[in-house]
């Protein structure tokens, strides 16, 4: 496997996080060769140096204009400002693209610029309950998915030259539309992040340590996002708010019609019955 | 360990479940010697009798009338019904408690019954993803709290034989006033329940098998719970009712809050940083 060619042999990673940090390690791992560049703020850039996760550090996004691969890791508010910054730098040679957890913004935004690169939105769905450079690991995209957003207008060779790169760390690419991945993540990612968040919220200021200590596994697995950092969440949420609303709208409801119902259990009934039904689903293939 | 006397020599057990069938299977690891009589319909009797967690099995609650502790481990208001059945026919010999995730109910129907036995409320906190007496295990209760809910008419030697014999059973037995359990109950324990199976229901639909598969680890452990059965929930829903308004009420305001706050972020920061808080609290002295 490692004497196979790197598809990309000088990589920029702008945000250095657990997603960004997690790259530079996995890429590390399969394809010792590759020079890697990691653009963040200087203590990450001296810890992501020290570890050895990158070749070369830097505080400016502009330093990125050699690599054949630009990949951008910031929040998802900062990557677009990445993006318009970076945009004429770089030439056709070069591939851009992202990990962020909505994509209708920087696909919207790349197809706006005047540009030489090709730019392929990407969201590696791996996570873990902490974030930050020092909670990254090689394996966390292990047989995990990463979507890929091309539209139109993206060069089919950069798509088939990303997915080798995404394949060899681990991951199994797959592509789909922007708008139906940016709706599809408000239910399965962004919704559940707010309900956990919230959730722990309203419990520990209501139960206090007193409570939290008489909790079972189950308070434990259902807010373990709960430790998730705001920074990412205040932009995903902005960007993907129209979508979000509906998603936040449709749990109130059926949080209030259990509201009304908890004496009669008509409703607890039918809720249950089909949360299992799609928590089995939602099971299918894992463990 | 195993050579110390058994506190009960005669335990009957009504309801086979997870928590039932558990405390079966942890009697007998921990006192051989003690006889069990199991209770509960004819498929799971079988079953049971056929594992060893029971010696015999019994359709009728008035079979453990010969029993020196009496565990209702049935859904809660069924419980309440059993005790009811059994009052009269129990001896002063006898200690009765049960295993229910309410305990107002219970500890007032206890009090107001013409009663020799001494009743003391219980409440196990294990748990585990799947329900029935084929998920029973003998160190569901390993190093967990088991709260008893004592009020001024319970006997202390009750209250200290039935320690003992949680203690036995590898669990950390403390007290608890009824009304306060129920509070503190219906925050770590109900409202995650019903966020759970909400969140997967509103989820599942919406996104459906498409989406689910594209989800994270987030979402896995967010909506663990949602296989829980309905049965032992819409008891507990309803006993609880009072409380449990105020709860799913304090989760709506959170969460309307946060929709209306999408593209400002200023509640999402504030809610996070509670969040993450609590969830530190919730985790001290576990894992």
């Amino acid at each position: 496997m490692s004497s196979q060619e790197p598809p990309f042999r000088n990589i920029a990673i702008a945000g250095l996080g657990l997603i960004g940090g997690s790259i530079a390690l996995a890429i590390r791992e399969r394809w010792s060769a590759v020079r890697i560049i990691g653009i963040d703020r200087q203590p990450v850039i001296a810890h992501a140096l020290g570890s050895g996760a990158i070749d070369r550090g830097a505080g400016d996004a502009s330093e990125a204009s050699e690599a054949d691969l630009v990949i951008l890791a910031a929040p998802v508010r900062q990557n677009v400002v990445l993006l318009a910054e970076l945009a004429q730098r770089l030439t056709s040679s070069t591939i851009v693209t992202d990990v962020g957890g909505t994509k209708r913004d920087i696909v919207s935004m790349a197809g706006s610029l005047p540009m030489a690169a090709a730019f392929v939105g990407g969201h590696p769905i791996g996570g873990a309950e902490r974030g930050g450079f020092g909670f990254a690991r090689p394996d966390l995209f292990k047989g995990r998915p990463w979507i890929l957003t091309p539209d139109s207008r993206t060069p089919p060779q950069a798509v088939e030259r990303l997915s080798a790169f995404i394949t060899g760390l681990g991951a199994r690419p797959s592509t789909l539309d922007a708008d139906r991945h940016d709706r599809l993540m408000a239910y399965v990612s962004h919704l559940p992040q707010l309900t956990a968040s919230a959730l722990m919220d309203v419990i520990g200021s209501a139960a206090e340590s007193e409570g939290l200590a008489l909790a079972g596994r189950g308070l434990v697995d259902t807010t373990r996002l709960a430790s998730s950092p705001p920074s990412t969440w205040v932009d995903i949420c902005a960007v993907n708010a129209d979508v979000l609303e509906g998603a936040l709208e449709a749990l109130i409801a059926r949080l209030t019609e259990l509201r009304a119902d908890l004496r009669a259990g008509a409703v607890i009934h039918r809720v249950f019955d089909d949360a299992a039904h799609w928590r089995a689903e939602l099971m299918k293939g894992r463990e």
